[in-house]
């Protein structure tokens, strides 16, 4: 089953203690996208301005994105700039343009609106809203946000929330929505406003899933050399809807295997600057990585 | 087989955003043997003053704790006071007195010297290194130490690290012993110091175990009120340890069992202040809390 994505395409220029990369691929659309591009075809919504190059245009189309909801405008494309500390679970953005990000209001192409399997990266929640109201028979909806917009569009995020099944947002996101420090009490605040699964991402340390009757900590791939952690969140949200999507099967078992799914393809993207490592990645790269990870956590 | 413990008794008082506890039971020592005491028998050394109470150490020995070791002497028993910060992760220590505890000098009573494990809890570096001249055939050697040996033992610590085989330490201090930040770097570096095992303790993000060949890494289990953090370390150490001597199998997968045990042992210790959820904790609820854990994890 295919998937749609609603967010950002960007260029990044990123400064890690490993070196410098400029004005590279990056956004939580394009992340996600091609994360999920492994298991299922994708249907990318986002904008671009007249810069964005042919080559990056053709290496989404090479990972067979549907790139008919990729919309190009008049104008520079979205760009941030940011640089981590050695401890890379902190980052400072040092520029922010959103260019034609700025305005950007998705539409979904006609053939897009039958998407059965969702995902909303973060952008404004009235939008992510709107990209709901255009969709015909979704089966599973899934959206991430930041605390931009806990702080600042509570109301819409709360309506937002009464219609998603699966909230992916990490750690500090997941304590400032629900007001508690405690993470399961976070939890259970934070299903309370309406999805029925939650996924709380915490960098280095992996991922905890809570739902009504359940919990499931997994632990995140030890790395050796972490390059950029960019697009770790997204791309972990690719790989697990990517999974889910192509098996169509949502049980709770299946789950926690494409959470573990996700965990593998965040754990290739970190290792090299913006999408470079998913250059060369294989499928067979990831079912590799996804034993060694079952090697790393059984007991 | 039989466990030595040689550390610390104390008495702490602690802060938390839960409460306040005055003059508890603690210690390295403390939590470590009231801990393995639920699987084998545990001989303790360390030093209490004459203020130490006959119920505390009634509360020991009704643990099976072999208590010879325990030597009393005039003056004071040491005394710790520390504060713990909303984020439970980080405390500041109020007050410290050594007071018996400053010239500990560990004799073995010499029925203690053929124990077959044996934890060093963390003393002074040299001092460990003198408990292992008095023993006559250890079969597992572990030892903890913290940042302040580190710094300021470096040449004592290294020398005793050759003699161990598994250290116990978290990240932090993993991070200053290798000059490393990165864990799986750092873990080499410190196996090349001597230690066949590795057990990095962080927090409520989990441990992880590193040896030549294997990484393990395992969850902490998710709570919802962690009401006082003190001696989650030595209780891990404490289950481990003790579930490695009661079954006496040193083999990969029986450590990664012994490391969820230990786990599962400090996941109650937390649960109230110093170790008074261990006044009333089962076996049996240790096994239940480790079937959860099992569910907890598996995919």
């Amino acid at each position: 089953m295919s998937i749609l994505v609603v967010g950002s395409v960007a260029f990044d220029t990123i400064e890690t203690p490993y070196g410098r990369a400029e004005e590279v691929l990056g956004g939580s659309a394009a992340y996600f996208a091609v994360a999920a591009s492994y298991f299922a075809r994708v249907k990318l919504v986002a904008v671009v301005g007249a810069d964005f190059p042919a080559h990056e245009r053709a290496f989404l189309a090479s990972r067979d994105i549907d790139l008919e909801g990729l919309e190009v405008r008049k104008g520079r494309t979205f760009r941030w700039s940011g640089r981590y500390h050695e401890d890379m679970n902190v980052r400072d953005t040092l520029d922010l343009q959103l260019n034609v990000f700025s305005d950007f209001s998705p539409v979904l192409p006609a053939r897009y609106r039958n998407a059965p399997f969702v995902f909303l990266a973060n952008i404004n929640p009235g939008l992510q809203g709107g990209v709901l109201d255009q969709l015909t028979q979704p089966r599973l909806i899934a959206c991430d946000t930041i605390s931009h917009w806990i702080e600042g569009a509570r109301p819409e995020l709360e309506a937002l929330l009464k219609k998603v099944e699966v909230l992916i947002i990490n750690d500090e996101e997941a304590r400032l929505l629900s007001g508690e420090h405690n993470l399961v009490r976070a939890a259970r605040k934070i299903l309370a406003l309406g999805p029925r699964t939650l996924l709380v991402k915490r960098g280095e340390y992996g991922v905890l899933l809570f739902s009504a009757n359940s919990v499931f900590a997994v632990p995140a791939y030890p790395l050796e050399e972490v390059i950029d952690p960019t697009g770790a969140g997204d791309s972990f949200a690719g790989g697990f809807l990517g999974f889910l999507a192509r098996s169509g099967d949502l049980s709770e078992a299946n789950l926690r295997r494409a959470i573990v799914y996700g965990s593998v393809v965040a754990s290739f993207v970190v290792e090299d600057f913006s999408l470079r490592r998913l250059h060369t990645l294989t499928r067979d790269d990831i079912d590799r990585r996804y034993r060694q990870f079952v090697s790393l956590t059984e007991f």
